[in-house]
Order: C-alpha cells, then structure tokens, then sequence
C-alpha cells in the first residue's frame, strides 16, 4: 500500500470515528480515558522495554542530551501521564452546551451550540508523553486524532497507542479515535496536512523548523505557534524588589519554554537603581547578558548586545537588556522586534498598565507578573493543546474549547422569513 | 511600479493604520461611518455617473441580466448603503470587552479582551454595495481594509472609496483604514491572498468559482463559504400546513441565496399527504420538481432525479425531493450529499428535534423554521460580512464578532511561578 492509500485509510477510520465519539455520552468518554490510565499503569514494562529500544537507537545517533531527556520515560513519567489522564477526567465537558439562546424579532429562538471540530492531525516531536496528553484532550473534546510522533520515539509511541486503543475498546469506543500513524516516513506528513476531506485542524508541537515546515505544507487550517520572544518592560514607577523577582523567575524558571523571557526593557529614570540588583541576580543564577551601550555603562559584565539579540529566542541562559525612554518607546519596541507571545510590564502606576494592557498586540499580556505564567493550567484551563500565535479560532493558551466549534442552533414553531 | 511593490505599499499602509484604528474610541469610529453616510449622500451624481461607466462597458461586454442587476445602482440602492452604515452606528463596540476575569490559585487573575484581528483582505465581485458593507464592519470592528472588488464594477468601487476616504479624514482617522485595490490585475489578488506579513485574514465573497480559486491561493487564513446545499426533512409528525408553509418559503422566497432549501426530505409514511400539497404550492410558484422514484409515483409532475441532483445547489427554481424511512435515513442523505451549511427539520415529536439538532452537523441547524432565516440580521447579529462553512474561527453568519479575537491579559501583584 502507498503511503497515500494508507493515510487515506486512516483519515476515512478517523472520520467516521469522529461521528461515534462526537455523539458519545461524557462518561463513556471518561470511561475510555480511566482506562487509559489503568492501561498505561498495567503496562509500565512493555512501555518501558519499547522506550529503551528508542533510547538504544537514539544513543547510537549521538542526540544530544536535552533530546534524550525529553524522550526518556520513567516510573515517575509514567506516574505523570496518568495524573493527567485523571486531570483531564475532572474537567467539564466541553462539547453539547447551548448558549446565548435568545428570542429573535421573528419570533425564532437562536442559540449556539458547543460541538468538536472532527478529526485533529497532532504532529509532534521526540516527547512520548504528548502521544497520552494530546489524545486524552482529543477524546475529552469529542474529536479523532491522528498522531504523527518523532521518528525518535517510534516504539515508545506504539506502546502507549496500544494502551489507548485497549481503553477505548473496554468504552466500547471505536479504536480510530486515536490512530498512531505507522510510519516514519516524511510523505506520511505531507499527506496529512492536505487531507481537507478528512482532518479539520493540525496542532504541530515542537521546534519551530517543524512548525514552518508544516505550516508551509498544510492546505488543512493549522493552530500553531512560532516564537516566544517575551518581554518584560520595568516602568519609572516599578518596585525594585518585585521587577528582581519577577525577571528572575521569568528568565531562570526554565530556559527551554516559550513563554521564559527574553528581553528586558527598562524605563532610563530607573534603570540607575533597578538593573544593578536584577544584574546581580542574574549573574548568580549563571545567566549572560547582553545590553545596549546604556545599559552596560551601568553593568559592567554585560556583553554588547546587536541588533539580532532583539530579534533571538534564546532558550538558554542569556537575556538581552535595553534602556528605554518610556513605555512609549517600550512598546515600539515590542512591537517591532517581538513575537506577540507574552509580555509583561512592571508597574504601580495605573494609567501605565491599562495602557500596556491594551496597545500590547500579544497572545498574553501582563501586569506585575512572570511571563512564566502564560500556560493553560496556570489560566484555568485545566488543560494545554498548545499555546496559539494565531490570531484566527484560538490564541494564547489553547485548551479544550480550542478544539471546539459552535453551530446555531434555531427553534421556530413555523416562522418563514418575509 | 510592479503589482507586488504597489501591494505590498497598501499593505503595510494598513498595517499601520490598523494599529491607530484599534486603539480608538468608539466614538471616531462612528463619527467616520456617519460621515461615510453624509459623503455618500451629497456623492449620490457622482457614484451614479461612475456606475454608469461600468454598466456601459458591462453591456458591450454582453453580461448577464442578473449580473448586470448586480451591478446597478440607483438612488434607493444608495439609501440602503446609508441605512446600512447607519445600522453598523447603533451596534455595540465590538472591541475592548474584557470577559471572565477570575482569580487563580496562584493569586494572578486572568481574563480575555476582545481585540481586532488587523488587517481584512476582502475579495468580491459584482456588487458595489459590498464596498460600503464591508467597510463598515471593519472599520467598526478596529480593522483596517483592503478591498478588491470586481473589474465590473471597477469605477463605482472608486467612486465610493474616495466617499469612504472623505468620511475617514472627517473623524481624524488614517485614510489607509480602508484602501480599494486600484487595478483590476489578477497578480493584485494573488499577492493579497499570500501577505501573511501584513494581512490577517482574507474574506472572500461571491460565487463558488472566486472561494475556490482564493482557497487555493490563499496562505493567509480565510473566512469562506462554499455551497448551501441546504435540506428540510419533513418527519411523521410533521403538521401538513407548516410543512407547505416552511417549504414553499425556503424554497421560494429568494432563489440564488445560499440557505435556499435545494432538497426536500420526506418520511415515508406522511409523503402520500404531505408531498401533493406541497407539490401544489410549488408547481404554482413555477418550480420545478426532481424526485426519487416514490416520490414521482405521488407527484405525476415531477421529472426523475439523478444522483447529481442530491449535490446539486441549484440556485434556481428547481427542487430536488427524496421519500426517507425516517429521521435515520435523513441524516445520512444530509450528511453524505450535504454542504454542512443549513438543515431543518420540521416535526412535532421533541426526541426527533433534540436529536436533529445534536446529530446534524451544519453551521445552522433548524427545528420548524425556514432556511432562509440564517442569516446575520436575523440571528441578530446586527450585521454580516458573509456566513461561514469552515469550523475554524468563525461558523455561519459571520457578524462583527468574526472580525475579532481574544488576547489574555493577567494582573497579579508580582506573583512569580514555581
């Protein structure tokens, strides 16, 4: 079979699954899930046996060691893919609400109704666990999934899709809600994001040279994000002791993560007092830095920062420092070199943050805040797909109405339109 | 200048004015419409001596009675752009709502404000209202806008632009707020479809053949209809008056609209009552009737449908009808020849309704109500820019809402994560 004629094969499967599982009671898709986890608990050995033959093969191709952790599991691992299968169980259902039901002048009532988007591509990279995280969202939400995971992770994936299906077979759910596409193969891919016949949407979660890769490709609509290039803006009224705290947290938190901070811009009448103790901070959290030529007249072990430190991501112990006249200047500066992720100011002033609140253009925008915050379970979600730099259906954090839909819904008792 | 620089200068010109535009009050953003309305009104000569040019050259061309109706202005279709700026003035701003802000556990409280998308590509054809409509809505919703109207009606789209342009200058808004594409090149359509830097979102109205070719381009997300193939499904319970009733008006009240119903559905045990009175009503109307063969056994007129005409939008006085055993036996029809855009039921049992409305999935799925109804105005959006077949973003009538987004703003008193 061609890899077209197979994933074909698997879209069909998906979408009629789709159909099933939209129309499913909630406790039948709880059920799959709680079984799920037994599944997973239950097989700890065979999973672990599979995740050791991708560790053996990823060795013996020298990857790096950050790309081994993330493909490594473990008992603690696996005690975390079950908490979040029983996380995602607590949650309410999203799919069936009515909403917003009004009399019209006709005397038509109109309301809109909740409902899944159908079938969901989820392409991702070495980290198993989002194989349990990004189906049991899908499954909660009513949608197929069609997971296409790293060449790197291959047989730890395949063990835990096994898991999956068995949960959804003791639901009595059809097995191509969740289906692991087989195949390393890259065509496997490109057919994916063009099957607009069968699949509604495609999450890429990963590094950003998969996410251009996929979005140039994709003719399906993509829910994606690209940079995380977060920024903090301390004003002329910030206190010293919060922008201290706040910058280091956002910064040292956790390097690898979109929404960790990567510049910081500070209001000149402050910048005397504020950067010398954030400087010493970061210094002793191991944290380069790179400045403009003020802000290194004030910190003597800061590197000269160039115009590509405006523009970088680093995900790495390096923050980029500019000295700014104003929150004026402040926003043109994100607004030029940022990404519309998350940004933050630091203020006491009132008019300041409504301001920055409102004129920011980002997916996330803060007051007196770490930007390590931009992340569905710290807004309440209770659960992340992803975070979106979209601004079309879902952006921000994306949880589980982000894979949802409304349709109207109108009861009449015989009205025709004049 | 070639196309693509003199795009690319319309485009970053919107993007600019885009941010002015979204940050103003209310209030200028109305004051511009009114003075649209004004400009409009003392232009009245002027539009109608460049419409005349286009439907000059529309004649030697030998266009069609109904697109040349399309393209006509006269001064009652004047008052109706007036009326309709004014209808876009009473409506309630769209943007800088701030919903559901909640505290979290960590002390930070998270809420969404609703934001303009930026820039809207719009991509039209013959009529020259759209211009006006269009603009309104973006102008109102905080967007900038780049239109581009059909080579038909070239000079009338010129001549309200500069109205538009007059009444932008009136409120102190940027002129870039709305720009009309000022060739008719194809080039012009396919740079504006592909300008993710500068454009958020492209919709595209018209017929089926202008969708298609924009989707197909386009790498900017669109907000698109394709057909409404819409149907009406007369169960058992059905009362005989409501059924003639509803039918004749979905039918028959417009014929080229895409929530006209295209194929009635019939079950098996009310057709020899309920399919000849219906079939009277239509034959009296001048329609003409395609039906199964069970159906032609009960309706002497009606000439044999053919698989095709299950598909079939026909946009005309033609109605395709089908006998179904029952509410089963019609979902599947609807979902296997429908176009997932408006479906009706019309019966008196509530398990048959509830169950209409949870298993079609169509963007407007209606209980004992016309077709005809979806539509922005009357689900009481106060406005429409087009309605949506996708699931992304925006399902259905697409009314100010559409045009925006949401960003997450977070206010916390220097919480940092743990």
């Amino acid at each position: 079979m061609t890899i077209k004629a197979y994933m074909h094969e698997l879209g069909s499967a998906a979408k009629l699954a789709a159909k099933r599982l939209a129309l499913s009671d909630l406790s039948r898709r709880n059920d799959a899930l709680k079984a799920i986890a037994t599944a997973v608990n239950t097989s700890r050995q065979d999973i672990l046996e599979a995740n050791e033959q991708d560790l053996v093969k990823a060795r013996a191709n020298g990857l790096d060691a950050a790309a081994i952790d993330r493909l490594t599991l473990d008992d603690q691992r696996l005690d975390a893919m079950i908490a979040s299968l029983q996380q995602v169980m607590t949650l309410a259902d999203p799919i069936g609400r009515v909403d917003q039901v009004q009399p019209m002048p006709s005397g038509i009532r109109v309301g809109k109704m909740r409902v899944p988007l159908g079938v969901i591509g989820i392409i991702y990279e070495s980290r198993p666990n989002v194989t349990v995280e990004a189906s049991s969202l899908c499954i909660k939400s009513g949608n197929a999934v069609i997971l296409r995971g790293g060449s790197e992770s291959f047989f730890s994936n395949q063990a835990i899709a096994r898991c999956i299906q068995s949960g959804l077979v003791a639901a009595n759910l059809p097995e191509a809600c969740v289906q692991v596409v087989d195949t390393t193969d890259r065509e496997a891919v490109a057919e994916l994001v063009t099957m607009n016949d069968y699949v509604n949407v495609i999450v890429p979660r990963g590094g950003k040279s998969l996410i251009e890769r996929v979005a140039a490709q994709a003719t399906v609509p993509v829910i994606k994000h690209l940079d995380g290039v977060c920024h903090i803006f301390v004003d002329e009224t910030a206190e010293t002791d919060m922008a201290v705290a706040l910058v280091l947290n956002a910064k040292t938190q956790r390097y690898g993560t979109c929404n960790t901070l990567e510049t910081l811009l500070v209001a000149r009448a402050v910048a005397p007092s504020v950067l010398p103790p954030i400087a010493a901070a970061l210094e002793a959290a191991q944290v380069e830095l790179r400045g403009c030529e003020e802000t290194r007249l004030l910190v003597k072990e800061c590197r000269p920062a160039h115009e590509d430190d405006w523009y970088a991501e680093y995900l790495a112990p390096i923050l980029a420092i500019r000295i700014v006249a104003d929150i004026t200047e402040a926003i043109q500066h994100i607004e030029h070199y940022g990404s519309h992720h998350t940004d933050a100011i630091i203020t006491q002033n009132h008019g300041h943050a409504e301001r920055f609140v409102r004129e920011v253009d980002s997916s996330s925008v803060m007051v007196n805040a770490s930007t390590r915050f931009a992340d569905g379970f710290e807004y309440g979600l209770g659960a992340e797909i992803g975070i979106s730099t979209d601004k079309i259906h879902a952006r921000g954090p994306v949880g589980l109405e982000g894979l949802t839909c409304q349709k109207y819904v109108v009861y009449g008792t015989g009205q025709i339109r004049c």
